[in-house]
């Protein structure tokens, strides 16, 4: 494989992603961004975000445009559809990066590969997986494929909330399914579906305590079978359609044996500087231990990866070094 | 006193008390943010931010007015003109916030005061310390001042170079005085600020090796004497005014006793979850240790903060547990 030597090697095209692609882009590093498909990560899907500071409302993919083409303005390259498949610490001290064919080489790389949808594993849902025939994991992508039908979505926190709303503007009628009686998101977005429900000729009800165990039909969904944890009955609803929003897993399976992970896949590293077990080898944003899940949280994680990884250049030494009183 | 009741109290209204505001009052939390002056903090002075990812170029000013007004929408309460004097927990775990006459009685309180400008101790600087008569520490705030004229910058970080160089779009003529040889700032700028040294007709010039030793003149400045720290040798620069731009020192004077804070001033916390030593009272911005000293590092930070006082509402007793493996 002929090698591609670059300054900065970035795993992930996700807000952690570009803040540390602008932060090495501006230093004049030969910055490079490999994402597996194409950048957003997460809010990519994403149709309103009210929470990242400085935009009272905007778009996944519109506030994704704005921060790779200021990356890109400052010299930062991306490329899309760039699996990561293997990384590996050579004994000069510089890290390869495979991808496919392309071997890329570099001192630094910052590990921002994001986190994916989390399955339920009931029967069905592998079957009915693509919104054609029924199960969705984004409502935001495919609610208006079921505008005028009958849907259930599962779970129970913030994104949960978000997307049933999303959804319950398409739908005629929207089940929410949610495990407990209580709902463990931000009482804002609480309050808000309470009112869509409560409001009058709602088309959107709860079923609390109660889990999804199977879905079913013939070629495309039909039903949903839902079981109260406190009785135990099961009731047959039925739908057109099944969303499931029970969070995020990291997309760390790759990085198994290079880097420490934790039990459920997140990358140890420290929180302060961000150095993984791997001298060079930075974690930022929503792959890591700590990790606070919000979108400027992640992006902040990779600015902080990217000023960091200037003491690592200038001295390989800092890498062991404790906390400093101030940076 | 009478004592005023919130769900949190926020001390500063710069960037990182922005972030845990909005954070605050979209969980529905009765959120107040006390402010010594108004908000914004550092960026309420800089004309032009590039590194905010989302925004490819907006000033501070508009970005503060974004950022306030998008925390008011859900609640969030603003007092301007409020300098805390005093903080105070007590045997019941109430945290008391003492400014002026009023006493903020809150559970939680997170700390923004955020960093204000250092100053030289070189003779003269306090005599002439404001724009008028000649001395000055913001360059987009005061340049305007010195149309036409001849003026004295002395640093050699990021924001140095920045505002020296918005300085040589007003002034006839700018020395930049920098106690190395070489520049310690983002590469970017260094090689804006080079290029413009070396452009034809430039009105920038550059003494390095050197520092200002004293500023001298007769009812406002007429001369800067500068020191080159090589040869020993000093000179006379006559000049109309002197920017200092030497970094920024922590507000955090008033919290002395009340949390730990570093020999710098710095207020110590982990760097994770930003808990001081005080149960209920977290750190987030500039001010605290290990900063990473950047816009959204300081957002993102007072959004940490405000995610992880969730935790601590919920159970105290989280405030002496050990970093999660995840939140």
């Amino acid at each position: 494989m002929a090698e591609q030597h670059f300054d900065c090697i970035i795993v992930g095209g996700g807000p952690a992603g570009l803040g540390a692609a602008l932060y090495a882009a501006r230093d004049r590093m030969k910055t490079i961004i490999l994402e597996k498909f194409y950048p957003g990560g997460q809010i990519i899907t994403t149709d309103r975000i009210e929470n990242y500071p400085g935009f009272a409302e905007i778009s996944g993919p519109d506030l994704t445009e704005k921060m790779m083409a200021q990356a890109a303005a400052f010299g930062a390259e991306l490329r899309t559809g760039s699996e990561v498949t293997e990384l590996r610490r050579r004994d000069d001290g510089m890290i390869e990066v495979a991808c496919g064919k392309d071997l890329f080489v570099s001192k630094v790389v910052i590990l921002t590969p994001g986190s994916s949808y989390r399955h339920l594993g009931v029967p069905g849902e592998e079957e009915f997986r693509n919104a054609g025939t029924g199960v969705s994991y984004c409502g935001t992508c495919d609610a208006p494929f079921f505008k005028g039908k009958t849907v259930v979505a599962v779970g129970g926190g913030n994104t949960a909330i978000e997307d049933t709303l999303h959804l319950s503007k398409f739908a005629a009628k929207v089940i929410m399914v949610h495990r407990r009686k209580e709902f463990r998101a931000t009482k804002v977005l609480v309050e808000e579906l309470m009112a869509k429900v409560h409001a009058p000729d709602s088309n959107l009800s709860l079923m609390l305590d109660s889990t999804l165990t199977s879905i079913e039909g013939s070629g495309k969904v039909q039903k949903a079978v839902v079981k109260n944890v406190k009785t135990g009955q099961t009731n047959d609803v039925a739908c057109d359609g099944v969303f499931i929003f029970v969070g995020m897993v990291p997309n760390t399976a790759f990085l198994n044996g290079f880097v420490d992970l934790t039990e459920a896949g997140f990358i140890r590293c420290e929180p302060a500087y961000l150095r993984t077990r791997v001298p060079g080898v930075f974690a930022a944003g929503d792959c890591r231990v700590g990790a606070a899940m919000q979108l400027v949280t992640a992006v902040a994680d990779g600015v902080n990866a990217a000023m960091c990884m200037k003491h690592y250049l200038r001295d390989p030494k800092w890498w062991d070094e404790p906390l400093a009183d101030a940076i």
